[in-house]
């Protein structure tokens, strides 16, 4: 089987080394772009790079030489996106009509009627958006978004609630400063503290998840009817995002019944390279999911969840750089090739 | 004025410094014990603590010499408790039986129908409960308890809601590692990580806050109508705990309506020594109550408020072993004293 | 007495708000200008600081509207400067020429030949230097520099030691995030990690601690014939620099004797408002200093030693935006007013 | 090839956990006891053991009855002992009087003259006082030990400069609380915090380091004439302990020598399964190595440098509980199975 190539836009920041972590030995992808900023482009990976995963730099990106964040300069059929999300607004659309698939992180088109927001375990017929989204904008290529990153741990787990009637949710967030990117937190400002606010996080919470558990009436998604209030805070801890969360169903299931929705929830899904063994991890421990123990299970592409109880309440727990973000795009990217679609 | 003599059971623990800290320079109070385990009786203080505070040892304190805990040998007519709650649920009666005023942080009697579970702003009427408890015990003394930490600063920030008819209370905490002592949490377990989990701290918030915002009825407390759902976790902080709450209210005001009610909530008190110059400080920054720069407001007994929203949430802070532990008693034993009932 | 008006450069950085907090309320000294970059100016200063201190912010600075970094523009006789380097180094002399004091804690004039760098315990006779500088450069005002602030703590520790025959130190630091300001260290970079480099740090410590502990000799300061080696580290502690030192000395003395040189040290001044009642505390403890208990002691203006072994080898631990910064600049101020320099 | 049967004594702690994580899945190796306190034993090492690490409990181990620490008990040829040194010292050498071949963390035995102390890369040799013990004490089996992870660390770093003269070192470490296990250090001691004491472990870096440098001249090790003086303090990092080593060596290589002799250090062994490809790995940055970025660097066996200046001064890197300890004590099997001698 050819590779098919690959270029990652943001190849630099917190998401986009985790894309080159994800891809770097990937069986179906290889990476034959990485593009940055103008200060970076020109200049090898390894020298425009400041590697800070506690995994080396693969040997076989050190010596790419980094691209512009332009079309034409960018050797690779799909694209996966790391970049801010004003930026991500002016440059994905031109990769797309350039005739890239381009699967992005940012958040800048995922609320856009015609842009499928997807996570394969939850929604992946919403994929017949693409069609939507060719046919409307006249590209020849076509940009799939995922969700925010606590949005996917949370959708992961209301997934298999949604046959119990959801009808409200509250969410209180605890999140780690890889979410910010490297740069995004001071250390002054977080260490031995809580930051009680986090920008745009809970409206994207309280919107990205009503189209995710929506329904693709063929053109267009129909929002789920549930209600989400979000209280989203930083936590010092270096990866993954650790949520409470209530939720109101009009079955009333008792904590067990919830419990057994977690453990049966099982995504018919063609086999992915990036997808866990078990998307949704019930810990029955009464002190789990914690984020330093569990933010790792499944490669980081699986989802904790514990202390099920009477309320309905409950403990959801994934890793925000890799199930959250850049192994969330690479699985999209992996469904669509497993369709045909790449 | 002649100073009250009062002694701390448990002098050498975290909440135990803290009643020291508070205590050691009171206008109206006196060290004159300080008690603690057999491993200590009979050394000097200096000795016996392993002193953790960023302050001084008092040097009023350094030489007193620790007493077994027994009120034959605690010289004092007040006692503040930082009691395990096994050991508070012995100990306390006997010193109230002999006639102490006991006012305790510990767990054991707090849900007990004839003690009063008392924070001077919110609900000084209990007190009327003393009355029954000595009839009903036959005590010479009586013993006086403050709620649990995470109670405490949920609770100020409850009270001036109850006119808007508070009916539901979804409540997430963040908090520090102090409230379990100084050997509670091992760093093993709490770096870069939360712990969803705190052994009765939920049972704690879901009924303690009923009783304090009930009525007195002159007999009896009649607790309130109101539902509490908690889900309590520790993160790596220091001191101060942060809550996020969902307050269900009858009359659904707006935010500003809200935040109002907490400026203007002002109790009326004597004036007492702890007794903050605000006891709510309404922060209107975007990312603000914080711990690390909040908790030490008005001494570390101001509950600070913010990120009043639609819902209606917001955001409380305040410090767990000050307000919420040792300044918790002594606040209460002032308030005993401004009403000549010590 | 009327208080003398000071005014402070780069007032809303992590140091300038200690100089704030430090000033707010002096007995000798009002805060009359508070000086920031063009961003800042002209906005009140509560409007235009992020406070992030856990101490309120003062009230009689709230409103004061913040000057450009400007000697025209700056109401004051003294100014404290919290400037960056690069701008100290054009700004801080135009300010000595038109006839301010200049108080500085920025590195730029430090190893100039004609600018007294002072510890006020350690070389205050350094200060006869200052009319050398006018001389030399013409100017009313002048500049006086205070050491970097891993150099004050240890320099403290080495005046006691010189008697000796002081000849070699090797030290190890480990530095708090707040010494490279409130955004210097982004939370990725430090939390759960060491990060062994400090920009121009040991050069500094080098350099510098000749200077400090060098002779006057009515013209120049012939720098101490000493030979430091600095191996400079950032640890995730929010304030306080501890410092682990090897002392090599002509008369080798014991442990003991270090130790009492420790506790005599009581240099002879004036008493100055933020002086400590002692520089330096020598803890016998087996595991102190540490920088969370011991940083606050005097006021965050003492020292604390410990740990002294064979070797000689100790620890010293100060506070590194107190003693090491705002403080050490307006210990030097209240030292020239004592003197009548001011 | 039959595996080798191996065992691990005091399994469930922080370097037991260490021990399974390394030795579940060895090419050479077959976890067939483990062996842990009173408490434990008779119980499923799943339901005995609080898994802290961050990667599966691995499932081969899971329903392993958890054993006695009794040599009758234990069904294995080698066992692992990551026992505390007060119990090693009685129950090490009833294993080896029964035959097994012990590979012991425990520091017991590491300065006994017939017991080798050995870092595969560094004194291969002192293999050669196996004999020696087991003629003196007329085992069957034998103990060998490696020695404290802050000294092996070091040591790995030293061995190559070794041939410059080396005569004296200082060193200052920046040790990982999980140097301490699980429980040894509690959060409110070390966070945001530096504690500037461990244990015996001064002691430990002066004399094991002599001892590994040492050379075997056939029936004893005289000692390397070296004078080291440590200076050791925990810092709040979970793994990974940082160094900062003086060096003084008779050559007085240069810096670019030194780094020189770090990157030919290259030691002739079998090649080991839990051998690093590199021991040493030089880092150019100037701001590394880091723990949190490299302590994993060769699954956790290499050890980095960086920072090479004049002095000679550098920084050393290593995982504590991996090469520091689990790792160390495997290594040592796989080189005794290499020679035959298991």
């Amino acid at each position: 089987m050819v590779a098919i190539k690959v270029g990652i836009l943001g190849a630099t920041g917190a998401v986009g080394q985790r894309f080159v972590e994800a891809l770097a030995n990937h069986p179906w992808f290889e990476i034959t772009a990485l593009a940055a900023s103008e200060r970076s482009a020109g200049k090898k990976y390894k020298e425009a790079v400041g590697w800070k995963l506690d995994t080396a730099l693969p040997e076989s990106v050190e010596n790419i030489e980094i691209s512009p964040v332009n079309p034409t300069a960018v050797n690779a059929d799909v694209v996966f996106s790391a970049l801010p999300a004003d930026l991500a607004f002016t440059v994905e659309p031109e990769f797309a009509k350039a005739g890239f698939v381009v699967a992005s992180n940012a958040s800048s088109f995922r609320m856009e009627a015609d842009f499928p927001l997807v996570i394969p375990e939850v929604n992946p017929e919403h994929l017949g958006l693409l069609e939507v989204q060719q046919d409307t904008r006249g590209w020849d290529g076509y940009i799939i978004t995922n969700p925010n990153c606590s949005t996917i741990v949370m959708a992961l787990t209301l997934k298999p609630l949604m046959h119990f009637g959801l009808e409200t949710i509250q969410v209180a967030t605890m999140q780690a400063i890889s979410g910010a990117g490297f740069f995004g937190v001071p250390a002054m400002s977080i260490y031995d503290n809580v930051i009680p606010y986090i920008e745009s996080e809970e409206q994207k919470m309280e919107t990205e998840t009503l189209k995710l558990l929506g329904e693709f009436n063929g053109s267009a998604i129909v929002p789920a009817d549930i209600k989400v209030s979000a209280s989203c805070h930083r936590v010092p801890v270096v990866d993954g995002h650790t949520e409470a969360i209530w939720a109101g169903m009009v079955d009333k299931p008792a904590p067990e019944e919830v419990r057994e929705a977690f453990l049966k929830f099982d995504p018919k899904m063609e086999k992915l390279p990036s997808e866990p063994k078990k998307v949704l991890i019930v810990r029955d421990e009464i002190d789990r999911p914690q984020p330093r123990l569990d933010r790792n299970m499944g490669k980081g592409m699986s989802v904790s969840v514990g202390r099920i109880r009477e309320g309905i309440r409950y403990i959801a727990m994934g890793h925000n750089t890799i199930r959250g973000a850049a192994g969330a795009s690479v699985l999209n990217a992996e469904l669509l090739h497993s369709m045909g679609k790449l």
